[in-house]
């Protein structure tokens, strides 16, 4: 073992399998905050060691209260200190200097609250770094793990009398949904593996958490409620090695309204909060995110089932019942998952058979009536049928009486190859409980189903790791630098000619009319000081325009040093597009393709991947952005040379594999698309590159 | 009484208060659907007399059983014909010599099964008019009223040992999803006043049923499962009647993915089945359409709460979890509504009695703990803040074990003037149930909660109704007509100059440059038949052009009357926009303001609304259309004269009151959008006349 899956094994064994727990400020009173831990973790027999400390009592809640930290006969592997905010930082120097691995903290009021809160915070940081105590929090309502008993937590909803067991772990920006998870779960016979509520993840995140408990055998998958996307690194190297172990990862995350994401984003600016950038992080990194609460705990035994690959997925559906199914498809349709209909081969099977078979997108069985048999030989067919990569089987009103009917066929499916899962329209909480017991994954509602498949499907194999310059100071590159960038990188852009405002007119080495700019990299917003002339249409006209630029310098930026101006062609395309590329500060570096001018802002018309992406995937990056559509021929338009510009997108997206350009952010804006065959030119850039380290 | 009211009176006495039942071709066999319905009449107890007709047996599950509709004692209220489709037809005729006043018909096979169905259905609307019976169905399930006992289903869930009866009616396209929403209420507390499953609305459609009970006051409101709209006048006339009798009315309507209007649309071609239009009907006639299932259960106790009105109303949001209320907020603000923060007056009352008082958007009482006092304390300052119309508690972990420090103090305001209501976030369901009892709105999910919500605050108040011409055959109007159709209206177009082929040039009223259009009735698409010139200089060049048009029309379309062109002074605006008015089948009559050229198909960047609209509605219509959002003066862009862009809108709309016009269909395409001030101007239109009757 290396020291780092020592400390990982280390981590995981005190954060949830502590063999001793101390409960700082822990309180007799159970209607109390500080009383919640001893209560619970009494009732559902911990079986590791229970120290309170109060030394105001000698006994809480029936064992024996402990004065202080060093008064206990060993070092507890945990401690969760209960006590007020301005209480919090000696409690945690204490535990450091005594050993103790992981100290979780209920208080908050830390960087969320000022100037004070901010130094407090800091402060815990500090200790964190120079003893190697890993802190949990501040705001964390705690650690849960049902497999052992430790209920350590002060959420009132783990008063539950009893928590069942599962195979999920859980981790939790909010502390609320902790609690909330365990009842949902329960009313639906799924349990947890363990939950963490991470707060404020001063020192240990999510990530880092999740990877830490990687090596149980016990864990098989993971689900994230994340309030927005921070600690990035982590988060990525934990989402790649959960794929590695074959842990699927599924997460929700709040963000898609503007008003959630400015309750969410506390730590984070505004750009960093755009959750179109997140929802590609995620994507990419092969986690399934789910827009609908329910759809976490339904999503997991269907993710498991069905590996991230780049073929696209297809979904065939059996029905019991037309509303029902038509349900499930729209909420299907509505994610961009359209559903397959059985081939001619498979209809011929299933007339042979003696089965319904019914035209149309969805094989219909309602005239047929709900049997059994009928029920789970059409399953037997369509789990073979090569055209579906999942079969999702809707049932009707016979699921709430009748299992027999039609959900034991499914139950008795399960084990089959090809995976199958459940819709079910009534109420039907004992069906819902025999599917998911038999490992089928199963939906409650039409939304949750939708969501789930969808979000399992739209899971994107992770793409080559970046390699990034050393962060530092940036400069901005001038446009005859940056085009050196785009040649290095195989970006196509628009021939250049320098010419400089004092020199004597030379031949241009192409043909009028040109566009001249001031050329500077202190200039990045050129149009802003007069500092583009377009339409020149002769040497005098250059010669005129060259003045102009000139003229307009000294009156609108003559700080800058600037003495050249920068010819091109005038050129024009069937579209102008925006590629850039950048490192986000959460999501690490991106690339974005996005519609030209005004469109970008107000349809937020863009497609985002983590950089590096193939050309592949750079083709469907063309294929999101609405504003490119008429580029592929609609309505007798003319094509555009959409293969070039995911060439291009590609190209760009390879800054983040080449540490030696320093590239910090690269922006081609516009990129004009031309004519099939005929390319893609960029005629501006805009770059930003760091220091040599 | 009119005949009318006559008519609806004994309608619904037969449908749900029917005295005697016949179930025609009743099995004595409980596992057939012909089994089912004596089945759940016995166990329900319903109180009106049976009559199983089946000639083969003397008793049926323990009822005597009659051999034919003639031998029984007397002429039941209802029939539900329980046989196979070939045997439908001598049935009803039977019932219709009888003088049964509601047959129900459970067989398919009608209309959606080919040209021998099609002949059934036929058939079967004939002996509806010439009998004077009424008949539900085919595809009917049955009907369903809990109030009396009166399960007339063959549903397997009615197997349901008791049936709750509630104070709304369902009546739904889709037979499974009555007995799917009957087990979902039941598990929620939510009962109905009856169900209908209406089958494929030969007859007996969703608002005329619906119409027919809303004199019976145990009904006091409305749901409608939907697979697409059809039978609109019927729904129109149907939800004005709702509305004026304070009964709110929600829909779940299919038809949001392609795929899923492609499964429900059967009756009605591509167009009509444009869920955009659907929505604006539903919306337009003050119906609260719901996007997620469960949201159909929960609406109903907040839309009886909110009136239908203009000005928008404002939310306010007060949490025991700020995970939970951020996953409210964010699914309120992707449907559009934003939580209004508390002012700085009910923040102030808030401090003065010492509760909670957090900035932000949401009042969040985490840090305050979860206490009965400071709970009601607060919610009694929130119901009286005037910048509220709607107050939303969301409850965290407390309300799963603890109802009596959240849940309490929100059933305790239930029945404040100001609405109230909560969504909790662990499974709780003695909580949801007790609020469900006290009438207050409740959410168990955080998408259920925004989707019912923004459901019901975007019901629009039903405008004038219309008035349409005749129908009859159409004719298209020339360019020159179309015009004239503008100017009654007060549509403003560019000036006019009509030139005839054969006549020597006259001086044009307008200056150069100007465009030459083929004018003619025989031609509604120009452009096809090389019909346009553009940029025409002058006199020389319009005469040029002339003969080219001239030539272009022998060549292209040599059958065409067309002796004239149309010139017009070219022009370009900031924004080119299709305005649109017709006669959709089913929604009636509706305009429509779209995104020009191929944005409109690509985006699908369009707002609709029933025709006629007031300036005001126009209003909101423009700011729907994204590719207007850069003329509002977005990043120091021209502002664009959308205000007469909303004049014209409205004006366009008023065709749908003026039948005297006898106008069919108007499409301005395009209409240019001028600087502020400048107004707009109609370059082209296309207009359908109906013949006069």
């Amino acid at each position: 073992m290396t020291p780092h899956n020592d400390n990982t094994a280390a981590l995981a064994q005190a954060l949830l399998h502590p063999a001793s727990i101390a409960l700082y400020g822990a309180s007799d009173d159970v209607s109390k905050m500080g009383g919640r831990p001893v209560q619970f973790l009494k009732r559902t027999g911990f079986a590791g060691r229970i120290y309170p400390i109060n030394p105001r009592r000698d006994e809480i809640q029936g064992l024996k209260a402990w004065p202080s930290l060093q008064s206990l006969p060993e070092v507890p592997d945990q401690v969760f200190v209960l006590t007020p905010t301005d209480t919090v930082i000696p409690a945690v120097r204490e535990c450091a200097a005594l050993g103790v691995k992981v100290v979780t903290i209920l208080a908050s009021g830390f960087s969320e609250s000022g100037t004070e809160g901010a130094a407090r915070e800091e402060e815990l940081r500090r200790i964190a770094r120079e003893t190697g105590i890993r802190i949990l929090g501040p705001s964390s309502l705690g650690v849960v793990n049902p497999r052992t008993g430790l209920v350590l937590t002060a959420n009132a909803a783990f008063a539950e009398p009893d928590l069942p067991p599962g195979k999920v772990f859980v981790a939790s920006h909010s502390g609320s949904m902790i609690g909330a998870l365990v009842s949902r779960g329960k009313a639906r016979g799924v349990g947890f593996a363990g939950l963490v509520s991470v707060g404020s993840e001063v020192d240990l995140n999510v990530g880092e958490i999740c990877a830490a408990t990687l090596d149980d055998p016990a864990i098989e998958g993971y689900l994230l409620f994340l309030e927005s996307l921070r600690h990035g690194p982590e988060l990525r190297a934990f989402a790649r090695a959960a794929q590695r172990a074959g842990k699927p990862v599924i997460a929700y995350k709040l963000g898609r309204s503007a008003a959630a994401a400015e309750m969410a984003t506390t730590h984070t600016g505004a750009i960093a909060g755009e959750d179109d950038i997140a929802d590609a992080f995620l994507k990419d990194m092969g986690v399934a995110r789910v827009g609908v609460l329910e759809a976490l705990l339904e999503t997991f035994p269907l993710a498991r089932r069905i590996p991230l690959a780049s073929a696209p997925k297809r979904v065939g559906v059996v029905t019991t019942t037309g509303g029902g199914a038509a349900m499930a498809v729209e909420q299907l349709g509505i994610r961009g998952v359209v559903v397959e209909p059985p081939s001619a081969e498979t209809l011929r099977r299933l007339e042979q058979a003696g089965l319904p078979c019914t035209p149309g997108r969805v094989l219909d069985m309602t005239l047929a009536g709900t049997k059994y048999e009928t029920m789970k030989a059409t399953l037997d067919i369509l789990l073979t049928a090569p055209e579906f990569d999942l079969v999702l089987a809707v049932v009707g009103s016979s699921a709430r009486f009748q299992p027999q009917l039609a959900v034991k066929p499914i139950v008795e499916c399960a084990a089959q190859p090809k995976p199958l899962a459940a819709m079910l329209v009534p109420d039907a909480p004992e069906a819902l409980a025999a599917l998911t017991a038999a490992g089928v994954p199963c939906f409650r509602t039409p939304e949750a189903c939708g969501d789930a498949i969808a979000a399992v499907l739209a899971r994107r194999q992770p793409g080559q790791d970046p390699v990034l310059p050393a962060s530092g100071p940036t400069r901005t590159l001038s446009e005859a630098e940056a085009y050196g960038v785009l040649d290095q990188l195989g970006v196509p852009h628009a021939p250049v000619a320098l010419r400089r405002f004092d020199e004597a007119p030379v031949p241009l080495p192409f043909a009028y009319p040109v566009v001249a700019k001031v050329c500077s990299a202190e200039i990045p917003h050129k149009t802003e000081v007069g500092g583009v002339l377009l339409n020149i249409g002769s040497d005098a006209e250059l010669a005129a325009a060259l003045a102009t630029l000139r003229r307009n310098l000294d009156e609108c930026a003559p700080q800058a040093a600037c003495d050249e101006a920068l010819v091109q062609p005038m050129q024009k395309g069937l579209a102008e597009v925006l590629v850039g590329y950048r490192v986000d500060a959460d999501a690490g570096p991106i690339v974005m393709l996005a519609a030209g001018g005004i469109w970008a802002e107000v349809a937020k018309d863009r497609s985002i991947r983590l950089a590096p992406v193939t050309v592949e995937a750079a083709r469907e990056m063309v294929a999101e952005v609405n504003a490119l559509k008429p580029l592929t021929g609609l309505r007798g338009k003319v094509r555009g040379d959409l293969e070039a510009l995911a060439r291009t997108v590609s190209a760009l997206s390879q800054l983040a594999l080449k540490p030696e350009m320093r590239i910090a952010e690269a922006e081609v804006n516009p990129l004009l698309v031309l004519p099939e065959g005929q390319g893609v030119v960029a005629v501006d850039a805009l770059v930003f590159q760091r220091s040599p380290s």
